[in-house]
């Protein structure tokens, strides 16, 4: 049984299954700098785990694409405001390019 | 127990395991267009997922890796024909640099 | 249940949870070549497998994060040899930015 967050007709935002979710997200707002859009996103991850049945102290691993590494350091400034520390997550932070004005997208797996 | 899908001595193309599978497809032929190389990978991904025992219908997730993110819109044409609308999976779409004239490579977990 | 490997206060270099574990490494000494740095990486997953309870055998997916899509040659130089040639990995690898002098770093899953 897979439980899917709707989005579009042929994607979705998230999903669970056998005991694992995986949600993927991008800021609402994508005018705003790397930290506010790292805020968002991450602020949309802990929505959507939640739909999921899971929460940030279960996450396992992150993703995290930005489409400037020099911008790394705005990221992470969000990152660790956001970071459950008694939980923190596998990471990798990785530099691609994104679509439009999205300067980052982060992939988390976590445990239900 | 591991399932694999012989491709490579050191490496394969799909992996069983613990009721979950991921497969990683490019396209048979790389000369063709960002479309016709993703009705290819997905596919292939189709060939691969049978072969482990799962089906389109229950994908949980793909990240797709495009070689110029300018055609994403031809990806979305393909992926769209292709996708199954009543289990659509997460998605993330990312622009990197891939090897020779490969346009597009898709990784996806599914359930078995 | 989920075993994490410490690293810093909001990230961890690896996790294992329900029967899967993941990682993430890059080399120690980020002033060697492709090939030096692959086969550090590469010897790191092996020693955040055994922490988590896994092994090399055992490895389901890679995906490797190059910073130069046109070192792969040797990147694949390190990782043939490394391999276990009876339980090949699905792999992936892409052409990213990285940061600072990083030439390659490498998530893997694996069973427990």
């Amino acid at each position: 049984m897979i439980k899917r967050l709707p989005d579009q007709p042929t994607r979705c935002e998230g999903v669970a299954a056998n005991g694992f979710v995986s949600t993927v997200t991008v800021a609402d707002d994508n005018s705003g700098s790397m930290y506010q859009q790292a805020k968002e996103a991450l602020a949309n991850i802990d929505k959507n785990l939640e739909k999921l049945g899971s929460h940030k102290s279960k996450i396992l691993t992150a993703v995290v694409y930005v489409a400037d590494i020099r911008q790394k350091p705005e990221l992470n400034r969000a990152w660790d405001e956001w970071a459950d520390r008694a939980n923190p997550p596998m990471r990798a932070c990785i530099g691609v390019q994104l679509e439009g004005k999205d300067l980052v997208e982060i992939i988390v797996t976590a445990t239900t």
